[in-house]
């Protein structure tokens, strides 16, 4: 099994590469012709393997509130009281949301034109086995660092081979800036952001090599923050994977065996959205 | 342990009757005095039933769309696209959500002033033991029936014990009626909906009687349609317990033997929200 991998994962690769060559195109808005890359994107070829929900449950997810950082400033919910108990007999808020805000998926029709969107990833899509990638040590002294191959390598050979269809999550540490905007932005003086995410041969290898679901990071974006293209993002959107961000608490996860689940709203033509994620080992 | 019940749901259903007492006074907005309903309810007092994540996993939860039909007509959430790939490199969407919309909760403090709220309602309570309820065949004869205690006791001689902590779903039927406002609202020419949901009597029953964790439906609100005084959820609230209402593929999750899982959301100062729920056995 070693370094091998199905036939449509081969195949998605194939597509995200022809995706990934026509990125700067793809963001400046001539990629209509990456409107094909999903096209013939199969079905699953083999169930998961088992996710067990066990004893341990740990909360991936931040309380989705008006202050969390924001990927652009401006981008932050609002709410309103809608009615009070007082008033009313009964209490509830309206929200204004952005799908990318908070604890989120990125769908693939996020970055790929015909990408499945929030309604089209399936349940088996959302519950999957978790490995942990901790680059804190790393990511402390280097804010624009990446996940490498070389980590997977040193992660495989300390914890074992990454299982087919998994969650691939970094933990950097970021989570410890998430209540000052400012830092876990790391905008520097030109306004470009400084944060860690997943480098884009890292990705090429996980997609190919280890057949994976998703990849999942404790900042704003899987790529790193200083990224112009959006590496990360359309190598796993052109593999028909998803993406997910602004996750909690990753330190307190095992490095292999835990299970994900990730409670995406099913939001109609989403490019991703709100999700309750959460670790169970 | 038949008919046994531990002291702190004994305590909460005492607190639960004041409030029922005061419903109407809620209701009409000088219920400041049941502000202390949920003060004194503790923790919970011992680890729910393990719940097991198996090989069957069945989305109880409907797409959120801008169509799904509203408790009251304009509820419905809004939506637009905020950027696309075309014009910008990536799209998504942004919403406008009232948080009773779609398959959700509804969290104690809905209902019951300084009730719990989204973000405190911990992650070991949105994972626990469901039991499915069918009333179907009755509501399809009478849109205003309501699940008894001797529906309950009819499932428990068929399907074993409700276990202690568990989520009580009512199978109604009335997803059918889902892609019509009209038929699943059920407003006759007075404006009064018409929709099963649970009796006072068997929510009482069940929080007392078997320490559940929450009641569901297949329709717009645990109260049958017609209801004023909103009993089952001021007795669920007055017990710090939570609602599910607006659940999807409940005829097709067994009566007994599976776990639900709630992906609330986690809205700051919540009355509930919009969830990703899901059952697995
Ligand atoms: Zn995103
Ligand atoms: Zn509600």
């Amino acid at each position: 099994m070693r370094d091998t991998c199905c036939m449509c994962t081969e195949e998605c690769l194939q597509q995200s590469r022809a995706g990934r060559l026509s990125r700067r195109a793809a963001l400046t808005g001539a990629a209509a012709a990456a409107a094909g890359l999903v096209a013939a994107a199969p079905a699953q070829a083999s169930p998961a393997p088992a996710a067990r929900l066990g004893s341990r449950l740990r909360d991936l997810t931040y309380p989705l509130t008006t202050t969390f950082p924001a990927f652009a400033p401006g981008e932050e919910a609002a709410k309103r009281t809608w009615v009070t108990i007082e008033d009313d007999g009964y209490y509830l808020q309206e929200w204004r949301l952005l799908e990318h805000y908070g604890t989120h998926v990125d769908a693939p029709g996020h970055f790929v034109p015909g990408g499945r969107t929030s309604t089209e990833l399936r349940l088996d899509e959302l519950v999957t086995p978790a490995v942990v990638v901790d680059v804190a040590a790393r990511a402390a002294r280097d804010p624009d660092t990446v996940v490498t191959v070389d980590d997977l390598r040193a992660h495989e050979r300390r914890h074992g081979r990454i299982p087919r269809g998994a969650a691939v999550l970094m933990y950097s540490g970021w989570g410890a800036r998430a209540g000052d905007a400012a830092a876990y932005r790391g905008a520097d003086a030109n306004g470009t952001l400084h944060f860690p995410g997943f480098g884009a041969e890292a990705c090429e290898w996980l997609l190919r090599r280890r057949g994976i679901r998703s990849v999942g990071v404790d900042t704003l974006s899987i790529d790193p923050g200083r990224s112009t293209t959006f590496d990360a993002h359309l190598l796993l959107a052109g593999a028909d994977r998803y993406g997910l961000e602004n996750l909690a608490n990753l330190g307190r996860v095992p490095p292999a065996g835990a299970t994900v689940v990730v409670g995406l709203i099913p939001f109609q033509d989403g490019s991703g959205g709100q999700a309750r994620v959460f670790a169970t080992w």
